[in-house]
């Protein structure tokens, strides 16, 4: 076993699990969000203004059980959790690729395209590299039927 | 504080930090990689095989130490962690998207695409959604005139 610390806290509109959109680009319009890091790990957002978007992992601390098969809501058949991106995984670490809006002070990301419950742990924030994490013919499996749209 | 368990094992030809890759589309030709899932989370493992992309989370366990700032060996001036990818974070999560190679055996998914040390514990399996992790317009600011060449 390993230890996480949070980093920080994301704030959304969406108060419980219920609540959250099916992904963070489903909303329209989709609504600004926030991401507030730690005051001890403040030095470690240096240079990060200049990118556009951001991979922000989140621990989801709401979830109290792992669901190794489930029967998505809009599906028929039940799914390997691996093969889906719902939160009942053995680690419940979310994941939103995000279009960083700015600093609003010091500690805080203004983001856009989350999905997760208000006050969620942020656990990590990565530079989203179109280089090495954009996969444009990605095939989506059992997911393609089942795609939200796409914003151009 | 929040606890992580291993849901399996990486296997790469790089046996140490060192060895690595600065990431994993750089090697030419691109090795094949193993991700190993313990045999009580292969169910969760159902069909993800129509996936042509995952992301895989794992932990950087030969990571010793965190760096808030760091100068990378490739740049001039140091970076906040999060403004990078490199290995010395918080918390030392690391991510990959790969291209599925199909099943060795029903516990052992073939990928290209890591970039991590042999033997790392894998934490997490996501399907690639392009539809929300596909951002081709990103913009990689200090990074972008050390981008790596982007395979057609």
């Amino acid at each position: 076993m390993f230890a996480v610390r949070p980093i920080g806290t994301l704030h959304t509109p969406w108060r419980s699990l219920a609540e959250c959109p099916r992904n963070g680009r489903q909303p329209d319009p989709t609504p600004l969000c926030a991401a507030v890091v730690l005051a001890e790990f403040v030095d470690a957002l240096q240079s990060i203004a200049g990118f556009s978007h951001l991979i922000l992992l989140y621990w989801m601390d709401q979830v109290r059980e792992t669901q190794l098969l489930f029967t998505p809501p809009f599906d028929a058949h039940p799914r390997g959790v691996f093969a889906t991106r719902g939160p009942w995984r053995p680690n419940p670490i979310g994941l939103s690729v995000v279009a960083l809006e700015g600093f609003a002070t010091p500690d805080t990301l203004n983001v856009r395209y989350l999905d997760c419950v208000d006050g969620t742990p942020l656990i990590d924030i990565k530079p989203y590299l179109r280089t090495t994490d954009c996969e444009p013919a990605a095939e989506m499996g059992w997911l393609a039927p089942h795609a939200t749209r796409t914003r151009e």
